[in-house]
Parts: structure tokens; C-alpha cells; sequence
């Protein structure tokens, strides 16, 4: 059976996954009628955000004890998987993909990417099996894959777009509803929340992403 | 506008709102072109449980502020909101429902509704607006509106059912993918997680009872 990784970064919007992605993205998979692997990095979170206020409080938690919340303790510790144990992976976005599994929220063109991430991104590369990234994701691909120069989108963010070519990624504009799709990497885009404005848009393109992928792996 | 609203009680399934019976209630809500109006109580959770181990930790978080992450910082205090500013309110499940909004997990047949919960869902009652329940939510409505004799659902889990009727309610066996509806109390309930298997079966309930609630409105 196709098994479709799923790499969350916490739980919430502006210190980890951006929750509505990432149950958007297993509700796909789970309608296309393949397995998911939910994992996450068990680090600390780069910050802890009160989504109350929407400012940081001094607090310290989990990515991937938070990242439990999302997959009802289904999860496993990313370091414990290699791109052997699935067909493919997706990123769902969320400030948790530009704080944890990257730093890209505060080093901006100077980013790097969380080692454990990029050892499984560069791995399911070089196996030619595709990525889906989601919302700011696609800036942790363009990071860690600028070197074969990914094509994706982040929706109509030229600022942002430009940092990600500065890293190799060509940048197109792509409505929420819609994906980029790279053939030659294997990686598969939307831009969602960076474009919103709700669900049932994101729901979209989201649904778009899951279909191409599993696509791709059959 | 058609007003619905939808009534957390903290984020994640073992001490706040079951995440994606929530979301999969936004998403709901969105595709039939209605308003949502997300609120939680500004309470302490009841504990605060590590979703990777399954075991409560010591710490303290509190139900609105972590509801603000499925709601993306669109949420209301509860005590703020009254029956008039919504036309329907619905509760997704998760423990939250039983640690947060009631405290029917530890106490059972004792169970207390809090005072917030309690005054909104009459109010909703006697103004005829309809109440949706998902999952374990029911519980809270059973002891709410007990006297009312409401007639729902939390699936097939008959020694719970039991204690609901000891609060009132009429409880009807339901298959995940259905719902039950109580017309002269304007209840609609659905099972989800009571029942399961995954995102795509509570799925269907929910989507039933969202159009339900909205039709019983419109």
C-alpha cells in the first residue's frame, strides 16, 4: 500500500504547522485511500506563541509533541525515518515550517534548513520520490534543493519569491486553488494560507497536491 | 449572513477540541457559505496531556488561548458572546468537551455543564436556534438540556449512553457516517472519533449535520 509521509513542525499557525493544512492534507490522503506517516522533529520550537494575542510568551514545547495534537498521537520521531519508509512526503505549512524545520522566518536568505529535514528531503530526491509543500513550505524545499533548481510557488509573494531564488528555486505564481507542479524534481505546490482567504480555497489546491503526488507514486 | 457558531474548548483530543472534527466543522461550515463565530471559555484547562505519550504533564494552559490556534486567532470569549449574536452553535468532541466545557470525564453522572456552556446552550434552546454536537459533545447537551428530554447520539458506546439518559436524553445508536436529529429540541448530533476509523468517514457525519444545522436556520 502507497504510504505518504506528512512532516509537521508543532501545532498552530505562528509557532508550528498551520493546523487547517495539515488536516486538510490527511484528509486527502485518507480520501485517495492511502496510508499516512505523520512525524515531526523532536526538537524545542524555536518560540511559543499565544495565537490569542498573536505574541510570543515565555514558554518552551515540542515540535513533536505538539505535532501529536494534529496526528491524535500518531506519530513518529523523524529521525526514526528514512526515505525508504515512504513513497513520498508532504510538508504542510505554518510558521513552524520557517521557525523548526528551518529557520527561514528569522535568517531569511541566510536560512538552513533542520539537519534531520534536509537528510530526508535530499534523500527522497535522490530516490526520485516526490515532496508536496504547502503555504511557506516551499521556501524549506527551495533551501534545501536549491541546488537542482526546484520550480515551485509560494502563491504572489514577489518579496519572499525573490530570497527563494537566491537559494536556485524558480518561482511561479500560482492561484490557491491551483499547484506547481516540477516534474523533473518531483515536488508538487500550493500556496493556501499564504494567499487564503479560507478553507474551502485551501481545501482546493490542497486536494490538488494530494491527488498529484499519489499520481506520481502509482 | 447566516451566523453559525462553533464552540471549542482547547486543541487536541485529550484535553481540548478533537482537531479535526473541528476543522473538518470550519471546512463545513465555509462550503455552505455561512459566517463562523469560533469561542471558547477563558478558563484553565482541566490538565494538559502529552499527545506523543498519551499522559497528562504539569502544566497549565488555558482553553481559549489554545483554541486560538484552530481558530487562527478568530475566536471570541465566550462570556462575551450571547443567543443573539448567532443563529446555531455546534460543538466539535475531543476530551475538552468532558474536561473543559463540562466535567463529564471525571465526574460522570455527577457531571457539572460550566456555567458559560450552560447559559449559552439554554439560551440557544429556548430562542429555537438550532445546537449541533459532535463525538463526545452530546454528553454536554444530555446534561444541559436534560429536562427537555433530547434525543442524539455518541454512536454505539451503550454504559456512556446509560448515564446520559440518567441526565434525560433519549439516546439512538448511530453509524459514523449519519446523524441524529431531535426536531423539537432543534438538536442535530453525529459519533466521529466515538466511532471512527478516519478523517474521511467523521467526515461524512459531520458535513450532514453542518447542512442540517443550516437548513434548520435558513
Amino acid at each position: 500500500m502507497v504510504k505518504i509521509g506528512v512532516l509537521l513542525a508543532g501545532c498552530g499557525v505562528n509557532d508550528g504547522s498551520e493546523i487547517h493544512e495539515a488536516v486538510l492534507t490527511m484528509l486527502a490522503l485518507d480520501r485517495l485511500g492511502v496510508e499516512r506517516l505523520c512525524m515531526a522533529p523532536n526538537i524545542k520550537q524555536r518560540d511559543v506563541v499565544d495565537h490569542l494575542l498573536g505574541e510570543a510568551v515565555s514558554e518552551t514545547r515540542n515540535v513533536l509533541v505538539e505535532s501529536a495534537r494534529i496526528a491524535r498521537g500518531e506519530i513518529s520521531d523523524l529521525a526514526d525515518i528514512t526515505a525508504s519508509d515512504i513513497d513520498a512526503v508532504i510538508l504542510p505549512g505554518g510558521f513552524g515550517a520557517a521557525k523548526n524545520l528551518s529557520d527561514f522566518a528569522v535568517a531569511g536568505a541566510q536560512a538552513e534548513v533542520h539537519p534531520e529535514v534536509l537528510r530526508l528531503l535530499r534523500d527522497m530526491h535522490k530516490a526520485k520520490k516526490p515532496i508536496g509543500a504547502i503555504c511557506i513550505a516551499p521556501a524549506v524545499l527551495a533551501r534545501a534543493l536549491g541546488d537542482f533548481g526546484p520550480e515551485l510557488t509560494i502563491g504572489n509573494d514577489l518579496a519572499t519569491a525573490k530570497i527563494l531564488e537566491s537559494f536556485g528555486a524558480r518561482h511561479q505564481e500560482c492561484p490557491v486553488y491551483e499547484i506547481v507542479i516540477d516534474q523533473r524534481n518531483c515536488l508538487v505546490t500550493t500556496p493556501a494560507y499564504m494567499l487564503g482567504p479560507g478553507l474551502k480555497e485551501i481545501a482546493q489546491g490542497i486536494d490538488k497536491l494530494a491527488q498529484q503526488i499519489v499520481t506520481m507514486v502509482s
